[in-house]
């Protein structure tokens, strides 16, 4: 059976994956860049953004895990973009350019599905009204034997996580207090007792953490 | 200048440092002793307990610095006790029996004050209805050129955080998802600018983080 796994999805030590305030200029709204200063520098980044270098320390080798192995993602809509309700039209296709990192199919949910939309180097984006369970059997049926990925936002990582469908989990605790904005760990009490946890910290001080399921 | 230090203070991943539903048989509410099972098996805990035995290994170098040169303690009443409201009488000393391991002046912050206790091993009781920056001076002036410890629990800490008067601050996190209870960071956006953070794993599972003031 193929995994439904999470990556290097980071929080602050107060638990927020996004600050207040998401805008078209502020993909995370008053966390800025924050919280993902420690991914910037990676190998696994910079090729993301088409560049050779990056460093090719601890945290490039736990962010390199990322997409070995995955067939489709999902992510909601609040990754996708930053607006809300019904589309005003179809320009806006992420975040990543013409030629997205993904490069598989990916489920944006959306209770306000639009056409799907084929971009350069085989990432397609399918646009979805659907529950969990729902979404996750058409990314497998995408995906064949390799695993799905949640992308985010918080929002749809807590209620995969709430449905009990993901498997793997990587968490990067950033030691910042970010104060407001949307929480990881809300509703999920005891989720714990799911999962190995382990972690480990780097020296960007980050702590990594990863949940994986016995 | 005497510093502002805390030790050993658990955290769950999701921020709350005691559970909902604290009681004489439940002094952590609902977390039980998850929060502190790192913490047990160290001879730093054992020896509180008079015990001559207890780990040698990284969780008990770090629980081990919370004593050095420490002259008086400040603690919450909610880490006094369960009770709350006035004092029915004064019989309750605490939790830690006739020779409480702190052996030095501790100031108790409650809004009913009552005669000091002097217990034996060196360790008296004030019960004093004061702000954090008075109940400071009166700790520093008990401490003489030794630091003064803030025990906890959340709430104090969190003041104490809120007027800027901690130095040193050591926090374990424990992958545990505790859902309710009492949050520590709450309040405290923008902490990490005041200090230099460090964090390390240790095997238990643990991730301890330090927040010292440069």
């Amino acid at each position: 059976m193929s995994r439904v796994r999470v990556h290097n999805f980071s929080i602050s030590i107060d638990g927020f994956a996004t600050g207040e305030g998401q805008s078209l200029d502020a993909p995370f709204g008053h966390a800025g860049t924050r919280l993902h200063e420690w991914f910037f520098p990676t190998r696994t980044f910079q090729q993301m953004l088409g560049k050779p270098d990056g460093s090719n320390g601890i945290d490039d080798a736990i962010a390199g895990t990322w997409d070995a192995g995955i067939g489709a993602e999902i992510m909601g809509r609040n990754k996708f973009g930053p607006q809300r309700g019904p589309w005003e039209n179809d320009d806006w296709n992420g975040w990543w350019g013409p030629n997205p990192p993904f490069h598989t199919p990916v489920f944006v949910l959306t209770h306000h599905p639009r056409p799907s939309v084929e971009m350069e180097g085989g990432t397609t984006f399918h646009f979805i009204d659907a529950t969990p369970q729902e979404a996750l059997r058409q990314a497998r049926e995408a995906a064949g034997d390799l695993d799905v990925r949640i992308g985010g936002g918080p929002t749809t990582i807590r209620e995969f996580l709430v449905e009990d469908l993901i498997d793997h989990l990587h968490i990067a605790v950033v030691p910042i207090v970010l104060g407001r904005g949307e929480r990881l760990w809300d509703g999920l009490e005891g989720l714990e007792k799911r999962f190995q946890a382990e972690s480990v910290t780097t020296p960007s001080g980050v702590t990594h953490m990863t949940f994986t399921r016995p």
